[in-house]
């Protein structure tokens, strides 16, 4: 018996240590240096309603956006600057729904959020219902550094912003004809008492970021639903439900119809499974997109990132904008279900 | 060998079943009909500051809201009902802050924030920054009930409070002087570049019930920080950071500096250490007050109860307001640490 005993845990001390390192199929098996995730939202133009010359412009500012970040990070940039830089075009693109490209609430004016984390010391910073402010990301992180809040909401969010020396812009810079013809329809629609979920596109802009000194960071920017209530806030500025970072666990950016993620604290609970139930991270993504978000009628997807390099990209929806950049692999952009 | 096996085998078994039905000694034995869990707020007014007849107002107070909590349950009311009634009574109360005894934010006005969670639909709703609701916790039901969203926040809240036909009052109503003078003070602390976090009292008011169709409910209601920056949203309004309630885990209510709350997803991570972690409800607390909430550095502390009856009540400052009545038994008030 005892020498069934040793060969037995012989056997699963081998079994563990192979465990480790061959990974699972979704873990990587060599760590890697850098790694930049971004997204450009879920359930955004249908495939059929999309042309060539549209996907390339939606493809280059992906790109651009994916590489402004990953540069910071090879030369040694902290993931919060590269997730930063990477929202910073996204919302200086009219492409999105974050910054110039800011979707209208139903009173017809701009209203958007944003929130980053740190996934070393746990500190994040948000804010909400800003009109005025280029860059709502900028003024998250400033809400983070440098004061003692984590979520500052409206007037009280750009009187902040000005005693910083944020840029300001009067509310024409954020006016687009698009958004402004999405809001035309989606107010016609709701007058022909039609779903108005379905004119939602969402677009918000995300960004997850792991540096070289194995820090994790994530970030989230948007300019909410079109034709939304006055005053509404949705996930993404609220930490744990649509952003959420933790060297612990992972880094994690959500998009999609923010109330279904608020009320199932979707991006802590994908960290909480991996660190209480010990699933993967593919493993927790799919668990709290396809069951979890989907049983309960919600739609849209996160990207997720842990320390390790492990990379997941999820949705529900028709697709989702997206790309990923790892070490020195090349980078994917990509925008329908593959 | 098989022998030994067999007996291990049994007594694993009965073992399981012991653990099962004699419960650890934070469990209840029997299950209970109905229970009503109250809190007025941690790091309240302390104990060498507090005389008898200001002890006395406070225990009767919070009798009267467990209470008219606990008299809709027994008469076959709802969780949801019964949160409510127990904190519109500590709203309607000066001695709280929230509602009527709201605290008084830096630029001298109030901004109040609430939030309800259902446990058996995992519906939400909140409101945040709200000016002149003289209930925030019926406007955050009305959000849940009667809205798309899950958070509205200021103006455009109480343009949905107004159509909702709730009753808003002019912002003299919410002044007290006691609020009043704690502006002052703070305001004089600052100037002196005394710590203001000590002069932050918090008075958060919450409520959980369990019915009698065995569903949970969570409700919060707050003014915020005395002198904090206008605009600021605490863990409050925010669904996972200070309120929470599924049936499979626990409801949460929590009190204290609401940024430690919103990084932690403290009312969240209660429930996740429950459900993943196989926490009981008393272990889970004492994790998230006593060794997670206290080494990030942040004070105060939450009210918790699970669908079998189970009640938890931790702070990590001198003292939290706070009451429960469970079945038949009588009720309990308690002030300050027993």
């Amino acid at each position: 018996m005892k020498k069934h005993t040793c060969t037995f845990i012989m056997m699963a001390g081998l079994y563990l240590i192979c465990s480790c390192t061959r990974g699972t199929p979704e873990q990587k098996k060599i760590p890697v240096e850098t790694v930049m995730v971004i997204h450009g939202g879920a359930g955004v133009i249908r495939q059929t309603e999309m042309n060539g010359e549209k996907e390339q412009l939606y493809r280059d500012k992906l790109q651009e956006a994916l590489m402004a970040g990953f540069n910071l990070l090879k030369e040694g940039g902290s993931s919060l600057d590269a997730v930063q830089a990477a929202i910073n075009i996204m919302e200086d693109s009219p492409l999105f729904n974050a910054g110039k490209g800011a979707v209208f609430a139903a009173n017809g004016k701009n209203e958007m959020d944003a929130a980053i984390m740190d996934g070393k010391t746990g500190q994040a910073g948000a804010v909400t219902c800003v009109r005025h402010v280029k860059n709502p990301i900028d003024l998250a992180r400033l809400v983070m550094e440098k004061s003692e809040h984590v979520l500052l909401s409206g007037e009280g969010a750009e009187e902040f912003a000005r005693e910083q020396g944020l840029t300001l812009m009067p509310e024409e810079y954020f006016f687009t004809e698009y958004r402004w013809q999405q809001l035309i329809r989606a107010r016609e629609k709701e007058k022909q008492m039609m779903d108005s979920l379905a004119q939602n596109k969402s677009g918000t802009v995300g960004a997850l970021a792991l540096d070289r000194n194995g820090n994790l960071a994530a970030g989230t920017s948007t300019g909410g639903r079109t034709n939304k209530r006055y005053g509404r806030i949705g996930d993404t500025p609220l930490i744990g439900a649509g952003t959420y970072a933790d060297n612990k666990s992972c880094a994690v950016s959500a998009t999609g119809h923010g109330e279904y993620f608020i009320r199932g604290v979707v991006a802590y609970d994908i960290a909480a499974m991996i660190e209480y139930r010990g699933f993967s991270l593919n493993e927790a993504v799919q668990e709290a997109i396809h069951k979890k978000l989907t049983r309960a009628g919600g739609s849209g997807g996160v990207i997720a990132l842990d320390a390790r390099g492990n990379i997941a990209m999820t949705f529900n929806t028709e697709g989702m904008y997206r790309g990923y950049i790892r070490g020195n692999e090349e980078a994917v952009i990509l925008l329908y279900k593959e």
